[in-house]
C-alpha cells in the first residue's frame, strides 16, 4: 500500500489484514518506527477526532509529528497544494495525513509526491480511515460481515461516510439500505436500496446514523431540528423497537437530539465513543503499513541523502 | 488526588506537598512517566504563560503532548466541551489540562470523565496552579505564609486568582488586604479587608497586584490609564515607600506604567518572572500528583483494552 | 555565535564553517543535544517552508520544541515582543526562532535577553539562515562563490533575502547583478550593479528569482502578471539562453507563471525544492552551534536552578 486515499483502492483481503492488525494494538501489541521518521498533519478543515486520533496513532508508533495549520502557513500567501505538499516532501516529511476541502483533491498529488499520503477526508468524497474504524466496530461485535443489515440514516448523498461505507460493506457481503429524507438519497448509488426509516430500525444489526452537516447545508432540508429528529432522528420509541443485541453507530460529532436523542448518546446499544477509541488502533495499523510497504522507496530517498545526488 | 479544579478542595497539607514536590524539581529532581502518557492541552481563551508552562512541565515529565485549539477543532461546528472531552478520553488521552471561558465549566464534567483534569483557568472563578505558585514563590521567599501581610491589588472582584489566593493564604495563617477601586473590592469576600492603598503599602510583606483585565472591562473602572496608575497602581513613589525586604508580585501579562510602573518590573523587589519560572516546577509537581493517584484507575483501563473488553 | 540575527554579524569563516557543518548533516551525520533542551518558535507572519524547516531540524537535534502563535497568545491581550520573549526565557525556553513583521525588531531584545535568539525573518530586513541555505546551495553546485556571476532578479529594495545575500555573496568574491523593474531596484545598494534581464540571463551562473510579495505591495508595480512575467519573469524562451550548467532558485512560495514559467519550477537547472531540503541541514547546523557555544551560560543557569539562588 502506497498511499489510502480511498476505500475502493483495497481489496477485501487488505482491508482484514488492516483489521487484524488493528486488533493486535488494541491488544496492547507495540510497534515503534526506527529512526527519526516525521509525519505532517495537513488539516484545511476543522477537525478534532480524526486530527487528535491520527497524532495520539502516530506518537504511540514513535513518530514525529508536525502539526500543519492552513491559517498559519504559506497558504495565506496564496500556496497550492502542490507546492505545500512537495514543500513538506522536500523538508523531509516522510508520510502525509491530508484532510481539504476539495473532493478528490489527492488525484493531482499522488502521481507527483514520493511519500505516501493518507487520507483524512476530501470534500464529499471519501475518509477512508473512518470507514476502516466503522469496520472494526462492526466486526468486533459480530465477528463477521456477511449477512448483516446496515442502515445508513442521514444525508447519504453528501456523506463521505456514507458511501465508502455502503460501497465496502456491499463488498464485504453485507445488506447495505440507506434510510432519512428522500432528497438526500442518491438512487444511483448501487450499494444500498432505500428503506423506510421505522421499518429500517426493526431490521438493522446496525443502525449507521450520519451527522446533518449545518456548516455544509445551513439548514436540516427544510426541517427544523425538532422536526428531523421526529421524522429521521433516533427517537427514544425507534431504539425501544430494534432487535436485541443491534447497535448505534455515528461518525460524530453528533448533533444531540438531532441525528440521535440526547440520553442515546451513551446508552447501552451505541457504540459511538467505542468508534473513537478504536479509530486509534485503525490509524495505527494504516500508518504501519504505510510506512513499512513504502521502506523501499524511504531507505533509497535516505540513501540518496548519503549520497549527496538527491 | 484526582482533578484539580480549585485551591478549596486542596488541604493545607496536600498544598504543602505539593509546594515540597516543587521545591524538589527546582532542585533538580528527575521524574519520568513510564511508557506513552499523553496530555492534551485545551486552551479556549489566549494565553502565554499558563499554555507554555505546562507543556514545558509536560515534556519534561516525558510526557506526550497534543494541544487543542478551539478555532481548528469540532467546536467550530457546534460541538460542547463534554463531547470535546470525552472525545479526547475516548482517544486515548490521560489527563486534560483545561483554560474555559465559562465559570465553573468543570463541574459537568468531572462526574462523568475518568480521566483527571486541571483547571488552568476558568472565566472569573479559579486557576489553581496559578495560586500554587503564587504560594511556592512567597514560601521561598519567607520560608512562611504564617502572619505575612499580603495585599492585593486591583480588581478583587473579577480575579479568579485573587479569591483563591486569598482563601488559601488565609488558612495558611497569612493576613490579606483587599486595595484598589472600591468599586472592585467584593465587600462579601470573608478572606480578606479593606485597606488604603497607601496604607498597605507600607505594611505590606507581599504587594500582589492583579491585571487590569481590558479584555473583561473594555476600561479602567472610568479612569484613564494614567489616572489608574497614580491612583491605584505601584508607582515609583509607592515603591519606596515599601518595606525593606518586602516583594512585589504580578500574575502577568503586566501593563506596564497602570497597574506598575514600567522600571520596577524588573527591579530587585519584583518576582514577575520569578513566579514564571516557578510555575513550571509547580506544574511538574501537579502533574506528577495526577498522574500517580490516578495510576490504579489508568492501569484498569490498560488491562481492559487488554481484555479487549472495554 | 551568541545570536543569529542577521548575515553580517558572521565573518566569511563562520559561514564556511556552518556550511561545513550542513554538509555533515546532509551526509547523515547525527548530532543530539543532551538532556531536555527546549526550543521555541514564535512566527507573527505566515510561514510554511522556514517554519517547518526550522521544527524537522530542531526535532532532528533531539530539542524539544514548542510553538507558539501570536494568535492564541497573550499577545491577543496586547502583550509586547519583550515580555513574551522574557517569558519564555523565564519558563525554561533554552533558545527562540523568531519571525517578526518589524524591521530589527532583534535590536530591542538581544542586550536583554540570556537565551539565542535567532532571526527567521524580520520586516524587509534580514533573513540569515534563508541566505545561508542559499550559499549553501550555490557552493553545493559550484564549490566555490569567487568570480560565480549572481543575477537577483525582482524586488531588491523590499526583500530581505536579497539585501542579506548581495551582501554576503560580494564579501565571499562573486558578481552581483540585480535586475527587474528599476523602481525596484536600490541604486544605493553598493553590493551589486544593475543588469538589464535578457543581458544578465546569459551571463548568470545563478539565477536568483524574489518572490513577487503580493501581500505586501498589493500590485506587481502596476503590471498584470503576464505582462510582469513577460517583462521580468524567467520565461520559456528566457531560460533556453541560459548558460550550460547554470542554474535557477528561488526562495518560494513561487508564484507560477509571475517570477517563472510553470514548467520551469522542476526543470533540470531549477534548485527551488532543493534549496528547501538545504535548509534543513543549514539550521541544523545554525541550532547546534548556537546551542553548543552557549551552553557555558546555560549550564550556568541550570547550576543556579540547583543553588535556587536564581
Amino acid at each position: 500500500m502506497k498511499h489510502l486515499v480511498k476505500m475502493s483502492d483495497l481489496s477485501t483481503i487488505e482491508i482484514q489484514q488492516l483489521l487484524d492488525e488493528a486488533e493486535r494494538f488494541e491488544r496492547g501489541e507495540s510497534w515503534k518506527t526506527e529512526g527519526d521518521q516525521f509525519v505532517a498533519n495537513l488539516f484545511f478543515e476543522p477537525s478534532t477526532r480524526t486530527r487528535f486520533s491520527f497524532e495520539v496513532a502516530e506518537k504511540r508508533l514513535g513518530l514525529q509529528v508536525v502539526n500543519f495549520e492552513a491559517t498559519n502557513s504559506s497558504v495565506q500567501k496564496g500556496e497550492s497544494l502542490y507546492d505545500t505538499v512537495k514543500t513538506l516532501e522536500s523538508i523531509g516529511i516522510d508520510a502525509l495525513i491530508i484532510r481539504h476541502t476539495e473532493d478528490n483533491y489527492f488525484e493531482k498529488l499522488i502521481s507527483k509526491i514520493n511519500i505516501p499520503i493518507i487520507n483524512a477526508g476530501d470534500g464529499c468524497g471519501h475518509h477512508p480511515t473512518q470507514s476502516l474504524l466503522d469496520l472494526y466496530t462492526i466486526r468486533k461485535e459480530y465477528g463477521r460481515f456477511h449477512g448483516l443489515n446496515i442502515v445508513i440514516v442521514g444525508d447519504i448523498r453528501h456523506s463521505r461516510v456514507a458511501k465508502s461505507n455502503a460501497e465496502t460493506l456491499t463488498r464485504l457481503g453485507a445488506n447495505v439500505y440507506f434510510s432519512g429524507p428522500r432528497e438526500w438519497i442518491d438512487e444511483n448509488n448501487p450499494n444500498g436500496t432505500y428503506i423506510e426509516l421505522d421499518q429500517g430500525i426493526e431490521k438493522a444489526d446496525v443502525v449507521m446514523l450520519l451527522r446533518i452537516q449545518h456548516e455544509r447545508h445551513g439548514e436540516k432540508n427544510g426541517l427544523t431540528a425538532l422536526e428531523y429528529h421526529k421524522q429521521f432522528g433516533l427517537t427514544l420509541e425507534r431504539e425501544a423497537r430494534m432487535k436485541p443485541g443491534s447497535i448505534i453507530m455515528h461518525p460524530a460529532p453528533v448533533n444531540r437530539d438531532v441525528e440521535i436523542a440526547d440520553s442515546l448518546v451513551e446508552c447501552e446499544r451505541s457504540r459511538i465513543f467505542q468508534q473513537m477509541k478504536n479509530g486509534v488502533f485503525v490509524r495505527m495499523a494504516v500508518l504501519k503499513e504505510v510506512m513499512t510497504s513504502n521502506k523501499g522507496e524511504i531507505g533509497k530517498w535516505q540513501q540518496y541523502l548519503k549520497m549527496g545526488s538527491f
